[in-house]
């Protein structure tokens, strides 16, 4: 039983759940709330589970030694998978980033997880993300083709312009994702970044 | 690794992590995924404390024998403190109401958890609520006053409207919360129902 920032006193179980699951990212105090009010009357087999997944996944899963993916062993599926193209790397910030290039299944290269992107202000410069493992994987030329898909944002940028200029002199193909208007979007609600952009990069259609 | 609905392939432990927190509730499949990423590269003290959380919630927290709010004992504290007034019961859908009203310190007497609210939609009927427990526990004549604290819905105000009628024949004060403008809300926004509801229960100013 302790007093809260909000006031509410809580019998400590409950609020000690309350307060973990309240630094979860996205998760406030109110869903925090709602979330640990559903445990207390789930069934216990269920939130055993939640927990026991919750273990597993710090004790099973680690990062992939070639290219910083999700992995359960040294390295993980898509760099141990012969089926992938040798020659071609893309280049994301975060893990999640690969699954989600993944289910476009328009890629079929390996792929670089920096581990986020350049950004002065986090303090976060080229020497915090994986660029010498990159570097690393490019020595024996099998790649020939580097695909920069940071975020399209200041930090993501600034990342990709960091790597361009890293790779361009290496003689690789390098490109960049392309920034447009979303498919399924409205061109009325676009910001003038992303319709500035979608213009820039507008293609010729022939007959 | 399983295709999943959204044909996204993660190594085992990161989906069956996702899988779990995806089943909270107001937790997406994104929210799932960010929420599981981040875990991915907590620190394992962290992530063992929200596990044991987890594990305690379920051992140590049960439901207030007299009143249904959640407790680590036979009874809440609430129940148990001998300061709280014993002749009001206020009435609340949920254990959480119990600390939203807690936390306006504007009652000093006791609970009552229905556990709901009735719902003929969804199959909740007045046997499926601790309504036999609330007469049970104005059984001795004690308590005097009775505030329904119900949501300002349409079951809530179903399930008040039922305990009015049970418990008015009783000869005890029975209140209902205010309905009217949330404090720090914009009268143009209200919707029309609040709005009414505000306009019906107006107070007469003096000089």
């Amino acid at each position: 039983m302790r007093a809260r920032t909000l006031g509410v006193v809580y019998e400590g179980a409950v609020q000690d759940l309350i307060d973990e699951l309240g630094r979860l990212p996205g998760v406030g105090p109110k869903s925090a709330q709602r979330i640990a009010f559903h445990l207390l009357s789930a069934d216990p087999a269920d939130v055993r589970r939640l927990a026991d997944a919750l273990i597993e996944v710090k004790e099973r899963v680690r990062f992939c030694d070639t290219c910083g993916n999700v992995a359960q062993a040294e390295q993980c599926r898509i760099c141990l998978d012969p089926r992938r193209t040798p020659t071609a790397i893309c280049v994301v910030e975060e893990a999640k980033d690969v699954v989600a290039i993944e289910r476009t299944r328009e890629f079929r290269g390996r792929y670089h997880v920096l581990g986020g992107a350049i950004n002065p202000i986090a303090g976060v410069g080229p020497d915090d993300l994986r660029i010498a493992q990159l570097l690393r994987r490019l020595a024996d030329g099998v790649v020939t083709e580097v695909i920069l898909a940071m975020d399209p944002n200041v930090e993501g940028e600034a990342t990709a312009t960091y790597l361009a200029r890293l790779l361009l002199p290496m003689g690789l193909t390098v490109s960049r994702l392309a920034s447009g208007l979303p498919v399924g979007g409205d061109l009325e609600y676009a910001d003038e970044v992303t319709l500035g952009r979608a213009f820039e990069g507008r293609r010729l259609l022939s007959a």
